[in-house]
């Protein structure tokens, strides 16, 4: 009885430091993934989304499947998007996902092919898979 | 044994019945979303989401819990936007939640302001609450 209540115990105060493991846990992943984009390599970015993944950008239909979400960010390496930042800003467990509301700056051509910085916000739904999490359905848009 | 086992079958027949279900739902709860606020109820489109709910718009900073919510939803009606339609295209449980992936197409005053149709699409976490399924995440943007 005593070990059990202090199981509990132990449970309740380790609680915050889950969700807390969590955030940084998928902020690790927002900065592999920034990193793999910075790089050029879409491929790298693309074998973070599960298989059957859903982005949905801006301006653009849906993009389903790694292949199609790979082709996505190639064309943005290619129209010349580079300097992303991913910030998550809260996240929540939801069975074996997890739901990431989070902010996001990148470098952009204009009109004009001016470079300009471009912020903007995200939702991010995270499935566990054996080798990690991985990004199921990603939507973004921009704050102006 | 033999019970269990006919109840085992009866599950797996169950399945596919309550993910459309689920599905069908959601859609319900889609038309009462755009009926208020075709009808230019902010209040009653507020209602429908957690309390503590976010909403990502297009364009603008997110708004966080019901209030901003309303007001936000409120600015879109002042603002002319007319005609809003709904539609579930997957939604998929997690725990308590749902996820929904949907399209949505609504009237809006353009810059010169000549009403166009717009189109775009959607991400929406719904949680279960007492009284029914909540949005508690949304966030869209549009096709073009």
């Amino acid at each position: 009885m005593k070990a059990a209540l202090v199981a509990a115990a132990l449970l309740v105060a380790a609680a915050p430091a889950i969700a807390a493991d969590l955030k940084a846990e998928i902020q690790h992943d927002n900065e592999r993934f920034s990193q793999a984009f910075n790089k050029g390599d879409a491929a790298a970015v693309a074998k973070m989304y599960t298989e059957h993944a859903n982005a949905l950008p801006p301006g653009a239909p849906i993009a389903s499947g790694r292949a199609a979400i790979q082709k996505l960010w190639q064309g943005a390496i290619d129209g010349g998007y580079k300097n992303l930042s991913l910030t998550a800003v809260n996240v929540e467990r939801t069975g074996d996902a997890a739901r990431e509301i989070g902010r996001f700056s990148l470098d952009a051509p204009d009109a004009q092919k001016n470079i300009v910085k471009v912020e903007g916000k995200y939702v991010v739904i995270w499935k566990h898979e054996h080798d990690g999490w991985k990004l199921d359905t990603d939507i973004w848009n921009m704050n102006k």
